[in-house]
């Protein structure tokens, strides 16, 4: 019943380590997936912590929910491209199915198009962590605090073509504050993003835009009613610029003088607002929209001259669309402003009416997302990991191992620098000693303790410093009280 | 092209809370999964914490792997029943490709047995963290530190049918030394089970046995080469007893005087073993596993004899058997004592060549995992989680909305207390201020702080303590002051 193939061993012995087939089994990992060793993933904690302490002096809860989703609550959120990039997870119990001939049917239909058929696949891993918790909002509605304020920090699954900062599997820390219209709660995300990225050291510009604002141009431009195909097109603009833009809305058959007022409306914008934004008003199209948005800019703007951010540069761009149709108010989007890599690592917006679609309309939110693999990558280029992150470090004191007689002895003394908080083990095979010293020297451990059979008469350890290679023989007490101070004064990550 | 639909909203104005389905839309979550809301998810990262604050005073460093692994990485390592139990992802892009018929006769195909056909899916949630960790370490043997420690808490998915204590998506908190056969590794995992169960304050006992003392029983009976399949049967003592075991054996043909000398040979050790070991070897079998396994006991407890356990027993259960098949030492399981669901919250043991299957073999290791959900369930039927998470708090202080005059002035007033790292915000709409205390009050937030003009003219706050309901009009440093003193001393979580 087991095929754990056991033998398997003598036929590869010690082949040297490949990716490559080994006797018809493929060793490694789904494209646009990662692993992450020791280093990494300290590095990815801190970065983790750093956003979550964040999120808590602001006064977001965490909340989580299951990696899969059923296909309902996923399908037709993310546009009809987010849809082909679900992972799609198949029903289990397939092949004990009965009626065999209605899934092969379907599953022909299916490969027709989409793979939507239930009787295949009903589930999919989130794609994001914003329907999620618009899903989990509209369930438990009645026992929440609204507005309802919530953190959530998880990995996300696309399958998208991998690249350089895109990867299949990553992780979103999402803050949302949901149930109020009020643009406090835009000012409270911005404040938030300016404590993040000072905090992370990283320089960045966090670029604004309104969804009303961009309503109000078509609105001027007389396509109203091709609103989201508009602001399809305008998402180009970051990488092809205006005549990318330009092209696309041709492709898309809208009439020139459209495209011509469109654009001119932005670029106008674009160039004036951000320096003096009370003298410019006259660029925004008078409409209810224009005027909505007039009042908000206005609101985020007062408090933003009174308050001033202490980290990062808040600016307009009205070239920022943002994909998602859910998005009705202010939008946000953050980069990096140093380093050859400066991909987006933060984006959010305010949504009317996310929970609408699963039964409960009437709940305004705002909420912005941290991408975690891309402020690694960031930060990496930028160098700004703290000096304790540069290296791994595995404990602070190796126990060497002089041979059974010790064991005991020593085992004691790692049990007491554990009891009082310093991280050690002990080397578990009797090796030479220089190997063993080689060993902590791998693992960035800076301090070894031995003790042979003299030691254990004496009562003593010695104690070697393995960057000055200073030895000392030491009463066992005197010895834990230096390692314990050491590492709370200088060694503790 | 996308169709999120916000007329919807119309259509199921105000419906109340419903799983059912909506608009054709089923609101609900897969089966077996769950979310965790703000109280929950507080009390899993204090669990979490503690097992992790635990791996770092031990020596393991954090590993992490992708969600997804390939299928050739998984099959076959789980037995058949595991291999049925992987939720499998449908590649992506399969309506794009051109060789529909193949494609479709691969899966007419593998609707006859198992779904492994790589042309529909190449890819699977990880069942476990044991085999992503050989295969981790298969791959990056040649830049490790030998042993090598790590420890990884992640989720695992398996399709199993739900039910009280099982779930089909749970964490594991792996920790694993690996590349030494030394017996010291299974003291230190011992060791850390007491430390981890202390920690929690879980009344737990280890139970252990040896999977080459089983070996030596099948050689005593004469079933060698039916060794996996002994212990298969011999998995179901905990569920149905002694006679569940024979029964199974019987189903599967072993012969009569097998059954009897394997029963009589586990139900005598178990009878004596505990209580004195050193006068009862004869019980063992008398073979080259036999003799391994007398002297690896001796050694571990005459470490447990010298350093007894500070929290949790340490006892022999020659029933266990541990279903994976890749186990050849000790084995582990852990249950709490007290309580009325006594899950195993722990499992583990030695395998001699985990990572041979994937063209690294000579590498043994030995590894425990906790289980954070059934750890999850204990705590709450035992009580367990530390008055501060008895309840939700969302902030320490609320501020109050007295209007858009003093927005300014407490947004101030929130922003100094969170530079102090105290959890403040401020409602967001100027509400009734009796509604604003009822929500501070869903909220669990102890203090509110209040200014209208008045205060504003005085540079003062009105502090009121929420609980005793104490007011007082406070200069803003000294209202700072008592607040960041209440949280430091008190308030923090």
């Amino acid at each position: 019943m087991l095929n754990f193939d056991f033998n398997l061993q003598i036929i590869s012995h010690q082949k040297p380590l490949s990716l490559q087939s080994i006797m018809g089994i493929n060793i490694g990992i789904p494209r646009g997936t990662r692993d992450f060793g020791p280093l990494e993933s300290a590095r990815r904690n801190f970065i983790l912590k750093t956003i979550e302490c964040q999120f808590h002096k602001y006064g977001f809860l965490p909340l989580q929910t299951p990696a899969m989703e059923n296909l309902d609550t996923l399908i037709g959120k993310y546009g009809e491209e987010g849809d082909q990039l679900l992972f799609k997870i198949l029903n289990s119990g397939l092949h004990e199915q009965k009626n065999k001939d209605v899934i092969l049917e379907k599953f022909k239909l299916s490969l027709e198009k989409h793979l939507h058929a239930s009787e295949i696949t009903d589930k999919a891993l989130r794609y994001d962590l914003t329907v999620p918790f618009a899903r989990y909002v509209s369930m438990h509605r009645q026992e929440l605090p609204m507005p309802f304020r919530r953190y959530q920090i998880q990995p996300v699954w696309r399958a998208d073509r991998p690249q350089k900062g895109r990867y299949r599997e990553f992780y979103q820390c999402d803050a949302d504050i949901i149930g109020t219209p009020s643009l406090l709660s835009e000012w409270e995300l911005i404040r938030l993003a300016d404590d993040v990225f000072g905090a992370l050291k990283i320089p960045a510009e966090l670029r604004w835009n309104h969804r009303k604002l961009l309503q109000a141009i078509a609105d001027f431009a007389s396509c109203t009613d091709r609103f989201s195909e508009f602001t399809l097109c305008l998402d180009k603009w970051d990488k092809s610029g205006k005549e990318g833009v330009s092209e696309e809305m041709k492709k898309r058959n809208f009439q020139e003088k459209q495209i011509r007022d469109i654009l001119s409306c932005i670029e106008q914008l674009n160039g004036f607002f951000a320096s003096d934004f009370h003298n410019v008003p006259y660029f925004i199209p008078s409409s209810p929209s224009g005027d909505i948005t007039k009042n908000e800019i206005s609101f985020i703007y007062a408090l933003y001259k009174n308050f001033p951010l202490k980290h990062i540069r808040l600016v307009p761009d009205f070239t920022l669309a943002r994909g998602l149709n859910y998005y009705t108010g202010f939008i946000f989007e953050a980069k990096a402003l140093q380093g050859d890599f400066q991909p987006s690592i933060l984006g959010g917006g305010r949504y009317d009416d996310l929970t609408g679609i699963f039964g409960q309309p009437g709940l305004s939110g705002v909420g912005i997302s941290f991408g975690l693999d891309r402020i690694y990558d960031v930060m990496e280029n930028l160098q700004l990991f703290p000096e304790q992150l540069k290296t791994t470090r595995y404990a602070f004191c190796l126990g060497l191992n002089m041979g059974e007689q010790s064991i005991g002895y020593m085992f004691d003394f790692i049990h007491k620098l554990r009891e009082s908080g310093v991280p050690a083990f002990q080397f578990p095979e009797n090796k030479k000693i220089s190997k063993q010293f080689e060993y902590a020297d791998k693992c960035g451990i800076p301090y070894a303790a031995i003790a042979g059979e003299e030691e254990i008469r004496q009562q003593s350890i010695q104690l070697k410093n393995l960057n000055n290679k200073e030895q000392k023989n030491l009463p066992v007490d005197e010895a834990l009280n230096i390692l314990k101070h050491e590492y709370f004064q200088h060694g503790k990550n």
